[in-house]
């Protein structure tokens, strides 16, 4: 097996880049790894004469990305365009009806389209990778797919956006609110100048839709992930969850329940000496629970040229070497279709009320919780200056909907002087 | 390629009944994982009618591992007898000799014939595997071999044996010594009766070889691994390190230098703050630095009849796939021939010194340092009640050479009242 594999690299932007360095300066390394040559055989992006910071001279030029998903002298296709839909969508289509395998750091594409794609690689006999597209430079799809095969899972979790944890581990450390930090992170490129994406929550939950898949064995189901971003997180309940021994977290949890998959992207309080509790900045962690393994933890950089440029080729090498495995660890039409899982798993609370200064009112709010069956495991009240008193509670474990009939039973209290927030705690 | 793979199960202890109760439990979802069933044709241990807890029944039942592994309904032995040599070294050749893949979780076979036996798998074109080999149920040589493959690494590291890591944890904790500890975890059955491979260091330099070994692209070369063991490490120095910033843990490092590999297995003391520095317990860690990926971070259970099964089966799940890949990552015959490089490489050093307490006796010691070139960083005097005075010092970075020349001419000073203590500080 020593005829070269030939690559097109459908664009060229940061990430693409860096493989065409990454193929360049370890080109004897990676031949010896693959057991035989990668080469690039055409490129395709935008701009033909932009400087990347790489020499593109050697490559076949081609403007349109399909047009370089047709070309005969590609093997294999890697999609770093990004976007659902459009050309990357186009170029992954074309390239796999085309029997060329395709890699591909495109968690947006595979989270609305990733069984279509999947179902194609298979019936066309070629690869489908997508290592790059979560956790970055974290080999955690090949260890969750491949290194933990022999496991039922039992959770995924993780914290999957750099942008979110640099945000939320700022704002703690600072003690600037949620816009300062935000306006901080954009100028220092950690954030987009439309940052909804990623403080969003939408950019975690896609990564997560495909983790998911691969865990439990279903099809993607993006649409399936309940999403809630950060923007509402607030200095007040970052500081009162690190008093109660807590982080808090954009945390991505997937969990196997009775019936389908229980699949959330949202603020968590997690405790602060665990693994997630302690990861600071923009460094990305996934924890996964399998029922022989126990747990495995996963850490790492999750964004930039390099990191992903190194999820990619490790793909690439794969795929010369001659693995030929299912995109999501099992043949596509095996997959369990979606079946979605709302909150009712039961978990432990953080509430934070602001409430009215007066004889009885926190009797009457704990009341509250025990008429709906929600027991409080922790209460803190603070010393305060003003009308409003801060009250910090944890609860025991409880399903959503009970905790939902104590917090409409408190509105109902009339002693709220601002809306409860409540706050799941995970277990980490 | 739905004809079953057949499994020879050589060995059934604890992990070799966790093998067959994760293949029996999981039959249906390793199938279909794996594209096809994987079903164990036979087994053979020592002893036939022990009771393991797992129905042995439906198998074929060999007295010797040597004939299971000649079996013509076995396509793969899984090797779990233990030992460097002995049954175990004559199955695994016996396997490949006869065309068959083996999977093994033997550290010490592989870190004394590792070369020989990934010589002899490739040239039948049988797949050689061993996951389980190094830290249990972390896949770290999936990912160090092919997630990262893209990388020139440029140093691996981690904490690789449980017991030690364990005792340490629990000298900090408790404040009890070293056998104190070391006889409660003997009892626990954390450590061996004879504990000396675990804590005199031999087990995590075996599983540093191999890592080294796919790292580097170099031969397997346990007898270039430097080891001291913990058996010297004391409550004091535990304290002082603390009191420092930093923790004492039993280091597996190697790193490319200028010509050839570096690698040891010694206490080092790592920052208290990073990831090595607060890992507690029995847990293993693996901190891998790659030129673009930049470092990424493996963490979980190191041993354990669940961890072991869990990363043995992924092994066999990926041969059942048809992944073929030389067993260090690349073809033996290209694997570099050893070559070892002594403690050249600069670093901070922690010394522990008592002193006499008499006048000018610090200002020698310092000169004595500064005469050998050694600059000091930190220097902590305590008070203290007896005629010895303890002094803490951190150097800055320094070959260890001169450190050592230093070290001698304080010893001609004459104002020691105990050998000094040289530690190495590990920026983790």
């Amino acid at each position: 097996m020593t005829a070269p594999l030939r690559i097109g690299l459908a664009g060229i932007g940061t990430v693409g880049a860096g493989v065409v360095a990454m193929l360049q300066r370890h080109r004897a390394l990676i031949a010896a790894r693959a057991g035989r040559p990668i080469e690039i055989a055409a490129v395709s992006a935008r701009s033909r004469h932009r400087d990347r910071g790489v020499d593109l001279g050697p490559y076949a030029w081609e403007d349109d990305p399909v047009a370089l998903a047709r070309r005969g002298d590609v093997d294999l296709v890697v999609e770093v365009i990004g976007g659902e839909n459009g050309p990357a969508k186009a170029t992954a289509e074309t390239a796999i009806a085309g029997g060329k395998h395709l890699v591909t750091a495109n968690k947006a594409l595979l989270a609305r389209h990733g069984q279509a794609l999947a179902e194609a690689a298979e019936a066309r006999g070629v690869a489908l990778r997508f290592e790059a597209a979560v956790a970055g430079g974290i080999p955690v799809v090949k260890a969750l797919a491949e290194g933990l095969a022999g496991n039922a899972a039992t959770r995924v979790m993780g914290v999957l956006n750099g942008t979110c944890n640099y945000i939320l581990t700022q704002m703690e450390a600072t003690g600037a609110p949620y816009a300062t930090v935000l306006a901080e992170a954009q100028r220092l490129g950690y954030a987009e100048a439309d940052p909804s994406f990623d403080v969003g929550g939408i950019d975690a939950a896609q990564k997560l839709a495909l983790l998911a898949a691969i865990a439990f064995g279903a099809r993607v189901d993006f649409g399936g992930v309940a999403i809630e971003g950060i923007e509402r997180v607030s200095l007040a309940d970052i500081r009162a969850a690190a008093d109660m021994g807590y982080r808090i977290k954009l945390l991505c949890l997937a969990r196997r329940a009775a019936h389908g998959v229980e699949a959330r992207t949202q603020p968590c309080l997690v405790p602060s000496a665990s693994p997630l509790g302690a990861l600071d900045g923009v460094t990305n962690m996934v924890v996964i629970d399998g029922d022989f393994v126990g747990q495995t933890i996963y850490t790492g950089p999750g964004a930039g040229a390099g990191p992903t440029a190194s999820a990619i080729v490790g793909d690439v090498i794969d795929v010369a070497r001659g693995l030929r495995m299912p995109a999501f660890g099992r043949p596509a039409a095996e997959l369990d279709p979606p079946e979605r899982v709302g909150d009712e798993a039961e978990a432990p609370y953080y509430l934070r009320l602001a409430l009215t200064d007066a004889p009885g009112v926190l009797a009457k709010v704990a009341a509250a919780l025990g008429d709906a069956g929600v027991s409080i495991n922790r209460m803190r009240q603070y010393e305060h200056a003003a009308e409003e008193a801060p009250v910090l509670i944890v609860t025991h474990r409880t399903g959503r909907a009970p905790l939902d009939r104590a917090l409409a039973a408190i509105a109902g209290l009339d002693v709220c002087r601002a809306a409860p927030v409540a706050l799941r705690i995970e277990d980490a």
